[in-house]
């Protein structure tokens, strides 16, 4: 199956800085730059790999292509009508931003383009993975120990994208959003 | 459809210095930094936009994705039997890395990710699209006007890959190519 390339819109609900362990907070404005965030925990042109890249060793030095992390407001309330919570904030577990208006965010394609009125725009690296380490920040908040464990099953699949700084630019709450999708063909060797 | 994450083999038949005008020159190594290939025309951490990002104004200050080509041995023999002439060598069109013993390459989906022996990496931004720059280069080595178009069109699904370095090292003629391949679902939206 192959898809055509397109173009989708979305809006900006939210930006935040991850300052501190796990959790972010509200900004009114995102700076974006080459290396990321500014103060962010995952500002950097390179970082060390973790668990993640099992297929190199533990804090091997490589390209940062996770920069940025991106929620979707639609994901993350149906997260949290799985975990019976009323709502999920973005910034319990860490998000740069948080879009309104794209179905499915989290399967969007690598390679996608997300560009912003300011002309900043991300490159999209791929879909990102749940771990217990959110499910235990979101544990911390709602005072449920087993939301830890929980949360890496309800999020699957909706946890979102990682990405990289593509155009240096600032992003605020109420932008419209220009996501280039390019064509897509599965990949049967 | 959907497709699993997986890990295929290959192997390097070539690495090039694009040091010409759209030419390269083969190597017996090839020396990746996480600003490209050292003396390459495309060796940057940022490039400028031009026409195949029409969403940009020309000129406009980008991140370089597109570091390293990539080239298949088995793509460029089609393209050569379609164009009627015995080869067509990787540095006619200024190839880094030449692949061989990698099925459809230019079908890897984005995000994959190349691994060498020396520890080098390049995570894969997606297919190139063959321009009529390669194909004057082509009609220049064969003396035949027409391939400057022949080979746009010959070339369409063939002409490789781009990327950009993921871990810094070294990449020789002879060397294993590991291929992580990440999970591909179409986007329906």
């Amino acid at each position: 199956m192959a898809t055509s390339s397109r173009t989708i819109e979305g809006r900006v609900a939210g930006v935040y800085v991850a300052d501190g362990e796990v959790a972010s907070t509200p900004r009114p404005e995102l700076i974006l730059t080459y290396a990321g965030v500014p103060g962010d925990r995952h500002e950097g042109l390179t970082r060390k790999s973790g668990a993640r890249e099992p297929w190199y060793a533990r804090g091997t030095p490589m390209r940062n292509e996770r920069q940025i992390s991106i929620l979707s407001t639609e994901e993350m309330a149906e997260i949290a009508a799985t975990l019976g919570i009323v709502t999920l904030p973005a910034e319990w577990i860490g998000a740069n931003l948080l879009i309104e208006g794209v179905p499915n965010l989290t399967a969007l394609p690598p390679r996608s383009i997300l560009m912003f009125p300011s002309g900043a725009a991300i490159r999209i690296d791929g879909d990102n993975g749940p771990c217990r380490i959110s499910g235990r920040s979101i544990a911390a908040q709602t005072g449920v120990g087993k939301h830890e464990f929980d949360f890496v099953q309800a999020a699957r699949g909706k946890r979102g994208l990682v990405g990289w700084v593509e155009r240096e630019g600032t992003v605020s709450p109420g932008d419209s959003i220009e996501i280039r999708i390019w064509s897509q063909a599965d990949y049967a060797g």
